[in-house]
């Protein structure tokens, strides 16, 4: 399998640990955002929305984080990312798009970049918007995880599964914009058990070949 | 079944019409967005993001849009909204999720107030920012669907499944901000199709109780 991927992209990272943790080989193709390199007309033969990540499986090409980590669970099925009752999937797919649907779209690069050059909103003002919906967006899924009776060391149960894949990398992309975490103890507590695990950890953008 | 919808909601709308495609019967409770029902106490305990669509099912209260989509499909198999194949399955869900991650996000209520209120953003600009959003979206989506070999009368074959779950409500939202979507003419033909099936019909916002 061959993952086109930036060191710093959320959606990337989120293939990336789905990968380690199915245990499946693949090789890297590092794809610069801030220069540009999504907008080749061969990048956007293959994903014409011009995002990473895009995931190469023989002759499949596959975009879409979720679509990319729901394909190799279902291509890999062991371990697992989903339990098995519909309402208990429902639930841990409910908390991977609230991270999905409700925060990573509002502070990607390519809407933060329209809000400081067409609407020309100031960096300070811009760097309030991503605080404002990181904070509002994790503190629903902390309220959900904390008072939830089917969390275990990680999102649901003990073993890492879809939930976790997406939340590690949003806390992640929260720090490095100065977001204070320090109030989600359920979600940082899960943080520190997932990062203790080879397969995140070889994941995290600071372990990338592209990482600057 | 219990839906809380309003009659607006792109969310609610999908989950509408994959009740009425499974053939669900349900109870429709109106949720004023507007009005700002979903920030009640009462709303807010049972989803902290105070968002719909939320469905109670017997004892499980399910939130998120595509987890709610799934979970039918799971717990009412027939019609499929997915077909079978892995690789199959995940070029569905990756039209789905360019709806509902790349473009939805962007233009719902809460982001609009945002823009006018805190960042003091002008109507006008506010508009450029939808349309912007939108245009961009539906581009690639029909671009994938145009050049799709497996596109039939609907997003994938000849019945309706998941894209055309998220498709639908997508483009009435464009259509309602003034979006020219006359260009998109392969999304056009297809909501054309689904639009003569009553499970679409009976879903539209203007067919809904709480319709202004």
């Amino acid at each position: 399998m061959k993952l086109y991927s930036y060191f710093r992209s959320s959606g990337a990272y989120r293939v990336r640990i789905a990968l380690n943790l199915k245990g499946i080989p693949y090789e890297l193709q590092p794809v610069n955002l801030p220069r540009n390199e999504q907008f080749t007309a061969e990048f956007q033969s293959m994903n014409p929305q011009a995002l990473v990540p895009v995931l190469e499986d023989g002759a499949n090409v596959l975009v879409q984080s979720l679509a990319i980590v729901d394909y190799l669970d279902e291509t890999y099925p062991k371990p697992p990312f989903l339990p098995v009752a519909p309402a208990a999937r429902a639930w841990v797919r409910s908390i991977a798009l609230a991270i999905a649907c409700e925060i990573h779209p509002l502070n990607n690069l390519r809407v933060l970049r329209y809000l400081t050059g067409p609407l020309g909103v100031s960096e300070e003002a811009k760097n309030t918007w991503y605080h404002h919906w990181v904070k509002l967006g994790l503190q629903a899924v902390e309220e959900r995880l904390s008072r939830s009776s089917v969390r275990g060391s990680f999102c649901y149960g003990d073993a890492p599964g879809l939930a976790d894949i997406f939340l590690i990398p949003q806390l992640a992309n929260g720090r490095r914009y100065n977001v204070d975490l320090s109030g989600f103890t359920t979600l940082l507590r899960i943080e520190e058990n997932c990062m203790r695990l080879p397969a995140f950890q070889r994941a995290a953008p600071s372990a990338q070949p592209d990482a600057e």
